[in-house]
């Protein structure tokens, strides 16, 4: 997607310097700024730090950082299986709990052997960042008729609210549920994003809104209590979301108060739709809400923010009382029966076993 | 209610230094400042300048605030009616949205003549803020026995959410949707509050978690995205939350955000009572999605935010990126058939028409 009227992926093999570029997205919106990872300590760093976030955009990190770690693993031109195993395990201790991250290093790992070739490595390592992108431009493809229908019957803007960041940033290009938004938007159909704020770390207002704004699509940033009364009110046309995780009964995890979303969007009757590619899916879990655990993270996600000061410095304050007692849940669980369909890479699904169970391949 | 130990109420007049202390609520969390008042032109700025906020309070400051120009326009020991007039309009002025502050500053206004003695406006004034306090007394008589009910059933701590600040701190004492919690804890019931932080104005993490801090009730503060959560856990008992408005059909106008905790606690069966004092009611008013008009605020309060710096100081940042549109919704509306029951100082009401006229005296 575009970034300052350029062409931009959130992380790009550097042929020539041997490093993976990243955006560093901690410093979003503030400052664009790429890093260069050169070392498998480094994208450790990057991917435990955030610097990069975002279920794809770990994986597709990580399958260049085995690529690296092979090159670091490697002994008068051979790779030494147990050096590599070790980085590898080193890689996937990063972010304990990302699915993508284990798979990205595992499948990467168990294709080597010592006679493989580093650039067959790095082959797979592009390969496997690229599906992700290539997935993301379908489920874009699948969701693009649903926008244009609402446009066809309205003849008006369509507005869609969405939920934290499941945008390019997150993905590498086009995003999960922003990917049916750029395409309707680069098609010249008129497009509007209610971009929900996401307390606690605000990835709506500060990714988001920055996607969207770099790439000119409009949009309007509200407190993530407005939904609701926006739906009350007819201003909202379809809600988008992205997915953690999708159980096989349709039940989806995703970042804190999608829930509360889907049951305003079922009170008003406006579509709900979760966009996802087929690897959130856990074919073997049934009840979401009973079954998927819900991270805890660290309170000072709530207590405090940062942001720019007087002087255009990025400062940090608290913004809570001090000595109080924070909880910080990650996501929630939004049941089957809230969600329209989903939009996949392999086309619109309805939210239910049978229909998931047919996509298992 | 508590502060340091001390008892404290949000305003109180200083019978012997003749003037109105108030607590400047801007500072709270982060400094617990009282001020003095001493002129017209002072009460006008702190409701102006929202040192006091809260319908209750800003009407009781007011009443007060026509004590002072009860004296200030005294002549030859005689009232100057003109001249208290033109303070009464100046009084009401200061914040033109706010129907207690008319109310206030119009009833006391009408009963003075020339005859008036400046004890008798006292005694009036004096009077205005009581009612509201007892009227929150009631309040919570009505509403403690729902909590000694589920406490009796579970024989474990009550968990209760609410959402912003519908507290003491708006009310003088005891608040409406704290009150009946305030006297559980006082009577010894085990109770623990789920905070919602209330964006953007935080008022729940900066004012409701303050005032229970203070007190010495459990609370807990969560992101306004993570009632639904709670409470598909189980982790919520109840909810109960106040009212900026109530229409005769039972519909409630209250701090945005509040509908979307309805929907997920009737989703997950779980109590949704409103507290909410009678002169919130309109009893000409029927459809509150319909007809109660909702205030759009300044945007800033939803991009910048004011905390404590790494040098203890209060300061202001940006929290949002420059340039972007953002809608600031102050309250939505909850349709009545989410709410379990209004908790009013007349008792528990259904919230349906039949039941809300009969509370028209």
């Amino acid at each position: 997607m575009l970034v300052k009227g350029k062409l931009t992926q959130a992380i790009q093999w550097n042929e020539e310097k041997y490093t993976l570029e990243v955006i560093d997205q901690r410093l979003l919106p503030f400052k664009f700024k790429i890093i260069e990872l050169k070392t498998s300590q480094q994208i450790f760093d990057a991917i435990k730090d955030m610097v990069v976030r975002g279920a794809p955009v770990i994986g597709g990190t990580a399958a260049y950082g085995m690529y690296i770690a092979f090159l670091e693993s490697l002994e008068n031109g051979k790779v030494n299986i147990q050096k590599l195993k070790n980085k590898a395990i080193f890689l996937k201790s990063s972010r304990p709990t990302a699915v993508n991250l284990m798979f990205a290093v595992d499948s990467i790992f168990r294709k080597i052997s010592t006679n493989t070739k580093a650039k067959e490595v790095l082959s797979w390592a592009k390969a496997y960042a690229q599906k992700d992108i290539d997935d993301c431009l379908q489920i874009g493809k699948a969701g693009l008729p649903l926008i244009e229908d609402i446009y066809n019957n309205k003849q008006e803007t369509v507005n869609i609210l969405t939920h934290c960041n499941a945008g390019w940033l997150a993905t590498g290009e086009y995003g999960t549920a922003t990917a049916p938004i750029y395409l309707a938007h680069d098609k010249g159909i008129p497009v509007h994003v209610w971009v929900d704020e996401t307390r606690p770390r605000n990835q709506g207002a500060n990714l988001t809104a920055w996607e969207l704004q770099q790439h000119g699509v409009p949009f309007t940033i509200v407190a993530d209590n407005t939904g609701g009364h926006l739906m009350q009110h007819n201003m909202v046309d379809m809600c988008i979301v992205g997915s953690d995780r999708t159980t096989v009964n349709g039940d989806v995890a995703n970042k804190i108060g999608t829930y509360l979303k889907a049951l305003a969007a079922y009170d008003n009757r406006i579509p709900f739709y979760v966009a996802l590619p087929l690897s959130t899916i856990d074919f073997d879990m049934k009840d979401g809400i009973k079954n998927i655990p819900i991270e805890k993270r660290d309170t000072e996600e709530l207590t405090h923010m940062s942001g720019i000061n007087e002087n255009k410095e990025i400062q940090r304050i608290r913004v809570f009382p001090e000595n109080v007692q924070v909880a910080n849940y990650a996501f929630d669980v939004t049941p089957a029966k809230y969600i329209t369909a989903l939009i996949t890479e392999k086309g619109i699904v309805q939210a239910e076993k049978q229909a998931i169970r047919l996509l298992k391949s």
